[in-house]
């Protein structure tokens, strides 16, 4: 299937979105906004984020835009060390995104070796010079031709990057994004939003507030509800009394640890 | 006043501590968690951006360190046309930051230019080329003595990033920054929380989920209220029979448009 997602070959959702799609054809683009402008029907966004950027993009592309969300993919971020050496002694500077290389402290500190930071990890595998390592996902290193030097070197494992299926074939649904935008506010107008969701009995698992850039201290409200369909139909019924509700998809979870 | 922050030099990270601090004395930091390690005692760190991530570091290193909260700085950012060149005719290549470029896409499709990603703004003005451009801040072009062809070429006026001062001088407080920590998750639970905002009347100007790390679908709750001191004394007080409150500090809001 044809698909539009962040590049370069290589990166961490080029690797999320291998993992979701049976014989993917990628349509690589250079930012998140290029994504959603793709003429590629289906697309594959970066939505809760550690590594170069996304979530607030792809809330705003999502709000204004007409993508529907059909799943959610989840990947453990591991950064593998990839050089043209041959050996770990033969290091003295690392390169890759700045994410990344903040993720990997303990390791460069160890080695005291020189960073040096890149647009995005796959992009730090292709500028590899002689005495370098880079921090990227082990599907880099294999599309360059390098050497994985060591495995999943990140301090600590909990680095988990969600992604949306945009536009994809349904699935059973368990969960639904939703914009809530109020137009106004006040104190308790959050809290009364929200009353619909514990009224109705509706877990939410996410919440953010965001800017509605039209007039400042104006905000709207992305969230993800732990229901779908009928169940949530109430609550959003709900909902519209107090703003406009824009339902921006209901999907299934798959992946790292769901 | 010497403050750790995110570097390069000529960030928009920079410009905005610049336009704080008088006497500025940088101590750069190549990453966000750098600046909360390093041994200069007042810290600048974005905490809302729309460049080069931030927000979710940020909220994490400030909950599980013990840095205060003193004042909000707000910058307008506005990317400059930086060349070599001395004419936008001779410009065949442009670079910086993957969401600078994402925020000049009108000026870069009219004139058809090749991209290239860079780790910062500022790097990209330092890896000018011939034929080249970069879209930094004016203050990266006057550090690297370079011409700017055209200022302000972003796609829309919006775009605003908040940084935060740790351990500064204390100022008037209008505003609160706080982590609620409630432990467990059910239905109506955040709702509830909320109560507290709403019952004592107190505006929330900011709030986001964020994962514990401790246990998948355990969240924690960073929110910014719109009071300080003894006005927010009842509402913490009340939140406290709900969740564990982390207060980070209260500060005052400076810069554009607030």
């Amino acid at each position: 299937m044809k698909v539009a997602l962040l590049g370069p070959e290589g990166t961490y959702t080029h690797q999320a979105a291998a993992s979701y799609f049976e014989d993917l054809e990628t349509d690589y683009c250079s930012t998140i906004r290029d994504v959603f402008n793709s003429d590629t029907e289906v697309k594959f966004v970066p939505v809760e984020n550690s590594l170069g950027g996304g979530v607030s993009d792809t809330v705003e592309l999502l709000k204004s835009g007409d993508d529907t969300v059909t799943a959610e993919v989840r990947l453990q971020i591991q950064h593998a060390l990839i050089s043209d050496e041959d050996s770990i002694e033969d290091i003295e500077r690392i390169k890759s995104h700045p994410q990344a290389l903040s993720q990997c402290q303990n390791l460069i500190e160890e080695h005291g070796w020189e960073k040096e930071e890149t647009g995005s990890t796959a992009a730090a595998v292709e500028q590899l010079e002689e005495g370098e390592a880079a921090l990227a996902s082990e599907i880099a290193a294999e599309i360059n031709d390098k050497n994985i030097l060591e495995t999943s070197v990140q301090d600590t494992d909990s680095n988990i990057t969600r992604f949306f299926v945009l536009n994809g074939d349904p699935e059973p649904e368990e969960k639904t994004a939703l914009v809530l935008e109020p137009g106004e506010d006040r104190p308790g107008l959050l809290h009364a939003m929200l009353s619909c969701f514990a009224g109705h009995q509706v877990n939410l698992t996410h919440i953010q507030s965001r800017p509605t850039k039209r007039k400042l201290g104006e905000y709207y409200f992305y969230v993800e509800a732990d229901a779908a369909g009928e169940k949530l139909q109430d609550t959003i019924d709900c909902l519209e009394t107090y703003a406009e509700v824009q339902n921006l998809g209901s999907f299934s979870v798959l992946g790292d640890e769901t």
